[in-house]
């Protein structure tokens, strides 16, 4: 059940056939999940969202694919966004997510959400050492 | 300005101590902050707290230490912790996280922060491709 | 599924009926959504609720109606709920929210999601331009 | 630093000024935290955000004045609302909040947020068991 | 729908064996809930969050037991974790809540949201009377 | 106190000169707040945060300008970034935002709170009237 009707023929759309054709290039699958039908809706919108994801995601950078993908599953999980869950959860495992890092994931993701509960609860102060403006 | 009053010599208990002294260790550092002079309010979630800290974040596992941290500093930053993006961050740069680095992390979480309020807002339905129970 | 039991006859109670009986007459409808249907279950719960969003939501005020049913939607998709999600977006668009102003609220609520964590997780400090408390 | 400015004499304004006195009697203090400094920007948000709170945290219910601070700190920290983890914190204390149920409050909420991580990352369905509606 | 496959036999392993045995007899039931069967993925996890979790909520303590479940509510609503709140909502009535404290503990908990987005959107500064560091 | 240090002198770097020089411009004003300067600590982060809040905040859309701005307060509240909720306030009130407006928006945004957690602690199902991929 969504807020928005899905498209039945999407790709009628010439901007929205230009995505998915690169979506398809890009992942190098015909399987174009649910989140881009969706946001099919608005051309401007899909085209914007799929250009920052490309260059995010699947753009070579300073960290790993796959530890993007941990960090895409840690953000989503803390939101509490179901469907990104699924759909980083099964990215990460088509990037090689092994059983035991998954479990080591879960581990960290909620031993921070833990400790974050505890510092805001006592309302730690920052200690003056982690003032990065007043270093020397 | 915090929600109980910090103790003024936590280690004249010896339980307290007993934990300082293997943050000490573990760290091999004698900066023991906020955060634990903080739980010290009550030894048990002390010696519990640090326990976990410990195993989760500073005993080899299948994920790096500093993809841990960069994972630490996902949640905490989506939680609107400041204490903990605060000493996340410096542990992850004392860990090795380059400039590069953090304006990646940067980049994966605020995409993934505006993806999952997308996804959300459209309620878009999980694709049944993502449905581990139902694989053959 | 829900946490408690959906009451068969809720308008056997008088008090939930006169409620029920308002929300025929605020709006024009003899739609009775699922959410004052779970909130009968206690008279005195569903009455405060109903005279709140009655007085916030259905009286000429300050701003105007659909620009509130998309600040309930801003909410709702950040905190994750659901059912909230549906119900507004339904609600703004019998307010005549059309498709462009729906894609444009997204791109201001994810956008907003994605700065929210820049600042957060680079402790931006407030500019003292914007304290209030000390213009002169 | 707050995104209004506070009132210099907020009691000018007779409406203010019986909620203030309405305070000042309900709690036996002359002491009137800031939010309701602030809040008296709008004397109609003032006053009924007064009566909501006063209905529900000072008029005795189903629930222990102790447990509904108690309730009202695990919320505010979950939000991440610091101003509200030091006034309800205060408030629990004020009720008879002792050292032992602070730390065991402590441990309860961290707990939860943990184990909401745990549940959220696996998207673990929920029981058949736990459905009121379907119960015979 | 899951983000991992459920274990068909998760007690073929003896450590995921003698966990469920002891949720088991630490509940006095033969029902184990899906949260457990899906964090038998990893025998580590699973073991660790159980003893967590029996020590915390099945352990005598300075707080009621149904206090605690219902602590546990109020965070896991908020932070929209459906799963949590029927499972939690279930052991509360488990425990005694009646329909009367259910309701009174979803005014405090809905009061708490509203009020935390005053205190934020306005920024109201702690006020020194609940610095407990510099009480004389 | 923030977890990077603020860059003294940072339109020394020429992609930097350019944004800075394209917010003066855009805004009409000298004034950079804090934001930008600690994003200056990467050129690539800094242009294409700002290329995205200046297309969708200060482009002519199918929402007015300061609705735009107070959805951005909605979801900054909502996700507690007590920056986000000064620099927008802040905006907003430069854009003619009335202090009945002001108000407005706080009522509004507490009460989607409050029914978004009573909806969570339901578990309030979606009524099959809100779908719209089934409707006829």
């Amino acid at each position: 059940m969504s807020t928005i009707a899905r498209h039945q023929s999407p790709e009628a759309d010439p901007r929205v056939k230009a995505v998915f054709d690169d979506i398809r290039a890009t992942r190098k699958s015909d399987f174009i999940n649910n989140m881009w039908h969706y946001l099919a809706f608005d051309a401007d919108l899909l085209e914007k969202t799929w250009a920052e994801v490309k260059t995010v995601m699947a753009t070579p950078s300073a960290l790993d694919p796959l530890v993007k993908e941990m960090l895409y599953i840690a953000v989503s999980v803390t939101n509490g966004c179901g469907y990104c869950a699924h759909s980083h959860t099964a990215a990460a495992k088509a990037k090689g997510m092994t059983d035991e890092q998954h479990a080591d994931l879960l581990r960290v993701i909620s031993l921070a959400a833990k400790t974050n509960q505890l510092a805001t609860a006592l309302q730690v102060p920052v200690d003056p050492a982690f003032d990065t403006d007043h270093r020397p």
